[in-house]
């Protein structure tokens, strides 16, 4: 069992804890380099039984990320790039358990592309108010191709907003629910 | 905006890169301590319109570990803990599709969880084949907070199973599906 350094842990709760939702961005592109490193996290995340039924699109060319925003209500600023994150159900069995599951496994993956564009000083926002059918005749997906997710991402502009917490005392139970 | 340092980043990087699941844990407990942090980094998962439509509970107390585990097929080693992550429909409006996202946003918050249980030396895996009405009846859960994943957790005993996975030429399309 390979076990993380310390310094690399520390970053790492660090990354985890101060993420927060960007929605406004800078015109300024997203480098080549990072896309790499937001893709080799992303693919990283869990995936039940391993069977990886998700796909994804990186819409980058203008005329495609105003296309996606435009059926998005959800994406505010505009952004440099927009992941499409989808489940593919060619590779999950016609069964509602198994395709919820995938979801969730795309689920997983989004947040790990967002841990990872927060750590490069990216900021992000998943969403999951879009119209699916129009996104996918935009991108050409494959009928059993389903966005879960549209997620701009772009280098923040202005203030990061903090969202206020149920405190862990109220979501967080012990052994039991009342105990 | 507040950037991330440097150090963080790579930190961060590199715990998402390598996270892996652990299948069988060593008999030793998870302190106190590391139990706040994994806490800490799940609370801090996106949420939908911050509905927080979550609730969560740390099973410890080894009757109540040995009987999630026992309605748990998906569990194999013998974990010191168990968390089971569940959507709160009471916090979620009557409809499918909010009901989805909420669980979405479990997902993300138990992603959080195993990422910083692998950033502390801990291991753990996302379970999804489990009996759910056990479950909730076992640990006195309100009828209409549903069990979405029960993640078993303990310091990993044996070599890291790593995943063969889909290359990223396969499952990332960029622009369009075809372009």
């Amino acid at each position: 069992v390979t076990a993380v350094p310390h310094e690399s842990a520390t970053g790492a709760l660090e990354v985890l804890r101060t993420r927060s939702v960007v929605r406004h961005y800078t015109g300024e592109p997203v480098e080549e380099s990072q896309i790499q490193q937001l893709v080799t996290a992303m693919l990283a995340a869990p995936s039940a039984s391993n069977k990886q039924a998700w796909a994804f699109v990186m819409v980058r060319r203008r005329a495609l990320v105003r296309g996606v925003r435009a059926f998005s209500p959800g994406i505010i600023g505009d952004p440099a790039l927009i992941l499409v994150a989808c489940v593919d159900n060619r590779r999950a069995a016609d069964d509602p358990h198994v395709r919820e599951v995938a979801t969730r496994c795309v689920a997983m993956a989004v947040q790990n592309f967002l841990l990872a564009a927060h750590a490069l000083g990216l900021g992000a926002c998943p969403v999951s108010s879009f119209l699916s059918e129009p996104v996918q005749l935009l991108l050409d997906l494959p009928p059993q191709v389903d966005p879960v997710f549209v997620v701009p991402v772009g280098h923040p502009a202005g203030r990061r907003q903090s969202s206020q917490r149920r405190s862990a005392e109220e979501v967080v139970h012990h052994d039991t629910w009342t105990a």
